[in-house]
């Protein structure tokens, strides 16, 4: 394959601008404000504990943020082979002007100190914001965030929902959700209501999703009103769920999600697959994992039953992504969304990335979100996403099927910007909900 | 990779006469009549509906198949990037002369033209035959087909058994095998007798091959006939069976099959993995998917009892190929077959046939089958598969081990074109059956 | 991608010295003595047996070395394009000055000629080490191996614990514990007296390993005592367990073996997803398979428990990779092992091993053990595996990040050779267990 091919295209596509849609980003602080804001992301906090630094090390509590990067930089040696390590080393570069090959226990004081004054530079947001070239930034909110304090229409919020359908029965979400709606969930009307009011709340604040991660043995399945009845009832005197009423009642209220999905014209992210609290004694947001034998039978007859609400969809395991090209291909409201977490990586981004866009319509394709917490991530994870993209376009398009290198980047733009555009329509005062 | 190398063996492998092992051609009009036979494939109804064309628009009754081509059009812009839309322009454009780079609203009614012309030609169908380098295509016939009106020589019959295994409850099929095979299957022994005239009927017309498509749960195992005596009693009686006695039965009937194809000396295909009506709303032939929690262990039972029946297994999944390699490798009569519908693209052909040609003897590979249901994609589809085997031989072959260009292209040669004719004996009149 | 950058990484793999940590070498006969050797390998009679050998033929009692040579020789054009064969070309070309293409029916006989000459020459196993690069191989001993006879610093004892796990209420195996431990196994308490004795014995004899094979559905758990009493003592009464008691046997013996590989400081190699005797008619080593729905889910529990204990674990099938790259991504005590069996060809390795640099701490993988029996075998396997290694560092590092050569090779040795000194170490007489 010819480098220089595929130099030319990573090039016209890294000119583009575009919408982030997924991230949790929070809007009122949204740029790293020290460096532990960036090594304390979890892929190095993880990876670095999984070489050897304890987790009482990088967690100890009342650890200032320098002393922070200072237990977490001796990890870096294990992980510089790691391509999360290569998004830190390009953003060390890139925007804090470190020029070393590695960052170790000799250089990174030095490379502190120089990022320190760099992000605290006014207009460090506005300006990580035109190098990253994004144009708005999907959030994921708590369902009783106030959604207050920000610019909307450009920290664009997503509704999300794991606390209403795994949660609920735990008293201090009972007390959020009474809290956000100002009723209670005690039974069914009032619960389905509830769930209205948060609707008309995030779309009264510009929302453009409604979003959720799943288990890998979750299986939606509509749920009648008289079989949750008597669980909320159960709820409201106190008398803890069973598993498998546990069960029913998250099948419930995410069935209800949907209906107001459908009803609010909202799509709905499902992320699907991960396992959560499996390495325990792991750090903060390191201890999750997944399985691969999940398969997306058990969401056909979600897909079915709610034609008109679209459903990104967004897999943990390589293994079921050609499920999802599969399922993308012939469900008009199944959309594919991106590299999750585990699958975000090269070697599972370029096979995944070949087969959707050898067999789904380009019109339904989200190419990539970040999934970022702090915005200086987007440039070198969708610079990721981007070589990778550049890659599979030279190769399977301009030398394998003779497309025009301006067509090859057009189907690039298509699935990298317009397609946000398309699939999470902007809501105009005139569009209503 | 050396793109002249892999040229190279490209067009050697595009010299080459095959027989396409398995199509659903209908061998007293196998050409298409007009471009409403090419586009109505389902690969594009399915992929234009999924892109946004309501089916009811695609399927209306009483269509013109100019109409219809008129309706599925619209649809062609969001799913250029697919390889299926590919080979319509291959079509469009060795065929029908067909000079754009699109096909749209303004250019559609002019190929349709001009494609009616040449199709209507005299002598099309040898001609499209002879360009496809065809010297004999496999069809699949209903149990209950008459196999009258053709060189059977050349359109040679296979016997697809789906119904039987699966829909023998169904008076319908219980009245197509009364005509078939003149007698009753209320009890085990004219149920046998019954399948036994089935296949003389089939053999007496130089059929190759048995066949069937399966679910990814199917789970073959013999079954006494003291159990099934009584459910063949009831359906006598009228009275249906429950699902699990319908298991029972369709076992069975499968393992009646394998014994016969014993009896026989026939090749049993195997397709395994499709769940049928997945996404009943979707367009004719575009409601099916896969679920890829399947696997060979299943049949490792049925591998066992038949030793001298040889089994083409197809897999739908992707991620069930590295069994079958593995079966493959050490069973004698488990023999790797082509690379089925949702496999059927680059990004898993590639990763598969690299896995077959690594590790599973070469005599023992079925290259590649159309599945086409009409002879102008014969062409193209094994286009693709050439190309993708050019690749494969170039650079794990001739670059990674030193073959030189003509052992690489003999291999090539014997996965698609000699296997066919040693897995799939032609049965002289010496060899009886 | 440029072939002269990934020669120049080749030939720098190419001359590391290692130690090969997993093989079946039995150390009193290391080297080949025959080519019967060489060509008895299971790959090739297995291989030559799917191809149509019968394995009557290939195993018939009695047979000399060269009449079994003879009768596997007609299989191997069959099998000319497997990877396997393109070891064994290697072998006769490098050691035995094979200077064909092809071995047939007449040309093998000089090749055996040839073979016999070498293989008997004086120093002829301390040739092959040196040429393989060998400074340690690993060994796999049965519990009550003597381990007498030869070098522990050099042929290095790795306790194999299948019989134990799985076999323990065959009396065949109890005598074998009696004999090794001197103890009988009729309570849990002289069982797991046994047990350490077993551990004392290889830990003074150099064991650097503990090991065992594991079927797709074992899920390792903690048994409490008080519910195996009562089976050793059925077994001690002479009544047979059924299938659910000897598997809660299983998962008490094996987890008494994390219990002391904790106390031993001892690694416990794991290799996951072998089902033994699928194919009970097929030759020797040649009749088992796996099922590739399997999950890493079913060890997260033992993973937890042992937090000491490092686990270097191997997948047998390659859609459970991804799994083992995020274990081992955030557990600290989960360690990659190495390409087994069904996965150690290069259609599987070059995925599996991608996905493995790009996310998994360069200090926690294995590269590569050749798992042979005969020594002839570490260099070609070991050189299909830096052929692979070379395309990836070369494509992932120095080409897509931009990585010297120096340090793509330098992450090459640390995974080729510097982790099995690092994740298996040596216990000189300082380091007691």
């Amino acid at each position: 394959m010819s480098q220089a091919l595929v130099q030319r295209l990573q090039s016209e596509l890294d000119q583009l601008w575009l919408v982030d849609p997924h991230t949790h980003i929070n809007p009122l602080q949204a740029p790293s404000r020290t460096l532990a804001d960036i090594l304390g992301y979890h892929y190095y906090t993880e990876l670095a504990h999984s070489a050897g630094i304890p987790r009482e090390q990088i967690e100890e509590p009342g650890l200032s943020p320098r002393d922070k990067v200072g237990r977490i930089v001796p990890g870096l040696a294990a992980i510089e082979n790691t391509v999360q390590h290569s998004w830190l080393l390009e953003i060390c570069r890139d925007l804090f002007g470190f020029e070393h090959d590695r960052i170790h226990e000799s250089n990174w004081e030095r490379l502190y100190d120089q990022s320190l004054a760099i992000l605290a530079s006014p207009g460090w947001e506005r300006e990580i914001l035109q190098r990253s070239r994004l144009t708005g930034v999907f959030l994921t909110n708590d369902f009783d965030d106030p959604l207050a304090g920000f610019d909307t229409s450009f920290y664009i919020p997503c509704l999300r929902t794991d606390d209403l359908v795994f949660r609920l029965s735990q008293p201090e979400t009972r007390q959020r959700f009474r809290q956000a709606t100002g009723g209670e969930a005690w039974e069914v009307d009032s619960l389905r209501e509830g769930i209205r009011k948060l609707f008309a709340h995030f779309l009264s604040h510009n929302a453009r999703a409604c979003a959720i991660s799943l288990p890998p043995d979750f299986a939606p399945a509509a749920v009648s009103s008289s079989v949750v009845e008597p669980l909320l009832g159960a709820l409201r005197h106190g008398r803890p769920l069973s598993a498998s009423e546990q069960g029913i009642l998250s099948r419930f209220v995410f069935w209800s999600l949907a209906e107001e999905c459908a009803e609010a014209h909202l799509p709905f992210d499902l992320m699907i697959g991960v396992n959560r609290r499996v390495y325990p004694a792991g750090v903060y947001q390191g201890q999750d994992l997944f399985d691969s034998r999940c398969s997306l039978s058990a969401y056909a007859g979600l897909f079915n039953a709610f034609p008109r609400v679209t459903f990104p969809v967004s897999v943990l395991a390589h293994g079921v992504n050609q499920e999802l090209v599969s399922y993308a291909w012939i469900f008009p409201n199944v959309v594919t969304s991106s590299h999750w977490w585990y699958s975000n990586i090269p070697a599972y981004i370029e096979p995944d990335l070949r087969a959707r866009l050898q067999a789904v319509p380009q019109t339904k394709q989200i190419g990539y979100y970040s999934d970022m917490y702090k915005l200086e991530f987007a440039k070198p994870k969708f610079g990721m996403f981007r070589r990778v993209l550049a890659r599979v376009l030279a190769e399977d398009f301009v030398m394998g099927r003779g497309w025009s290198e301006t067509s090859a980047v057009a189907l690039g733009k298509t699935i990298l910007c317009d397609n946000t555009e398309r699939i999470f329509p902007r809501r105009g005062p005139g569009r209503g909900t």
